[in-house]
C-alpha cells in the first residue's frame, strides 16, 4: 500500500473546525484539482459556489437542517450539476436546432461529473491538512437554497461540502466487507445477506465503543429506519421544474 | 502544491493497455480505497462488478459502442448504483412498512455514492502506476448490459472503468478556466460567456497541436454537436422499469 492509498483509506468526515481560514490559494488548488477529474466527453457539467459570507453560511446552515458546521467551517462549497452553462454557450451554434439538455441521460452525466470533481477536491483538501464533510442536507429545502444562490434553470445543488481546519479527531468508520460490494463477472445475490450479517456485528461493536455502550444498532436496522423515511420527496418535481429530465 | 495534488492534476485517460495483468491484491487495494469515500448516511448504495472473463469483456466492448480498450484492459469495472442490497437486508426489519428505495432522492444518493467511490478507486489505481478510463458507453445498451451481468431490480450500471497498465502517454487535457466553474457566494451568469471564449481558444489550440493541424473545433462548438444528439433517450424508461424514481 502506497501513501496515496493510505491517505484515501484514512478519510473521516470532520464536523468541527477551528477559526483558521482556508486561503484563496488553497481554494484554487482544491477546485483546480477537482477540475482534473474525468468528465463525460469533456462536458464539465458542474459549477461550485464557494460560500464565505457569514450571513449566507448562516442561512444555509439553517436550510440544511440546522447543521452548525455549515456556518462554522471556513468555506462552504455548494457543488452544482450545471447544464445551464452548456445550454448558454452552445445556443449561438445551435440556432433553432433541437437540443437535449433536458434528457435523463444528461441529468445523470451532470450528476456524475459534479461528484467526480467534488471527490477529487475532497482529497486535495485533505492532503492540505484540511477536513471536509459532504452535506446532503442542502437538498432538504432545495428551492430556497437555489434561490438564495441565484441558481438559474438547469442548475441544481447536488451537495454541499464544509472545508476547514479540523478541530476534532474522529475514528475511521468501518465499511461493508469488500465481498458485499465487489462482484466477479456477474452480480452475486447470494453473497450479500451473509456479508451484511458480518457487517452488522462490526457496526454494532463500533457504535458500542463510540457511544460508551449507549448505542448498538446494527447497520441493517439503521438502514431500515432510513429507508422508511419519506425523505426529500420534493426532488423529482423540483428537478423537472428546473428543466431537468423531461426527456 | 503537494504530491497528492500534483498526481490529481496529472490525470489523463488511458485507452491503450499492455498485456500485463492487474493482480488480485491490486484490485482489492483499489476497491477498498473506493469504499473509503464519503457515502450519504453510510448507505454505501453501490456495487462494482469486476469483469475479467475475456468473452464477457468482448461482449461488453461491443455493447459499449465497439470500444476495443474495454476488451483489451486487464480488468473492466462496471460501477453500479445499488439500492437492491439495501432493500434486501432491510426487508426483515421493515415487514409491511412502506419504504422509499424508489424515490428520486434515493436514486440521486446511489448515483452520487457510486461516483465518489469510483473516483477514489481511479486515484488509487493511478497511484499504483495503472491507467484508467471511464466508459459511459455501457449506458448505450443498458438493458443488454444489465442482463449480461445478472443485475437485479434497483441496480443500474452507471459507468464502466477500464483498468490496466498504460501503453500510451497522453497529454493532460486542458479544463475550463477556473473562473468559469468557481463562483463566489452566488451564481454569476455574466462570467461564463467570457471565460468560455477563452477556453474556446485554448481547446482549438490543443486540438490543432494534437491532430497536427487537422482539427480545430472549439469546445463550445463540440458541445453544441453533442447537445443536439438524441443520446441514450431510453434511460428514463429503463430506470423506471428497474424500480427507480417512481416517487
Amino acid at each position: 500500500m502506497n501513501n496515496m492509498i493510505s491517505e484515501l483509506k484514512n478519510h473521516r468526515s470532520v464536523r468541527q473546525f477551528t477559526d483558521e481560514q482556508v486561503s484563496d490559494e488553497q481554494l484554487n488548488a482544491i477546485i483546480s484539482a477537482g477540475q482534473m477529474a474525468s468528465t463525460s466527453s469533456n462536458v464539465q457539467a458542474y459549477s461550485v459556489i464557494a460560500i464565505t459570507e457569514p450571513e449566507l453560511k448562516g442561512k444555509l446552515a439553517l436550510l440544511a437542517g440546522n447543521q452548525a458546521y455549515v456556518e462554522q467551517c471556513s468555506v462552504f462549497l455548494v457543488w452544482c450539476a450545471d447544464l445551464y452553462r452548456l445550454k448558454q454557450v452552445t445556443a449561438p451554434h445551435l440556432g433553432d436546432q433541437l437540443s437535449y439538455e433536458d434528457s435523463m441521460e444528461n441529468f445523470i452525466v451532470a450528476t456524475i461529473d459534479v461528484a467526480l470533481a467534488a471527490q477529487n477536491a475532497a482529497i486535495a483538501a485533505e492532503s492540505l491538512g484540511l477536513g471536509i464533510v459532504y452535506i446532503g442536507g442542502i437538498r432538504n429545502q432545495i428551492s430556497e437554497v437555489s434561490e438564495l444562490l441565484d441558481l438559474p434553470e438547469l442548475v441544481y445543488p447536488v451537495f454541499g461540502m464544509c472545508v476547514g481546519y479540523p478541530d476534532q479527531e474522529n475514528s475511521v468508520k468501518p465499511r461493508l466487507p469488500i465481498e458485499a460490494v465487489l462482484h466477479r463477472n456477474r452480480y452475486n445475490k447470494e453473497q450479500i445477506i451473509e456479508q451484511v450479517k458480518v457487517y452488522d456485528v462490526t457496526t454494532k461493536q463500533y457504535l458500542l465503543e463510540r457511544t460508551e455502550g449507549k448505542k448498538d444498532t446494527p447497520w441493517s436496522q439503521m438502514m431500515a429506519t432510513r429507508l422508511a423515511l419519506p425523505h426529500r420527496l420534493h426532488m423529482k418535481k423540483f428537478l423537472e421544474s428546473k428543466g431537468f429530465m423531461n426527456k
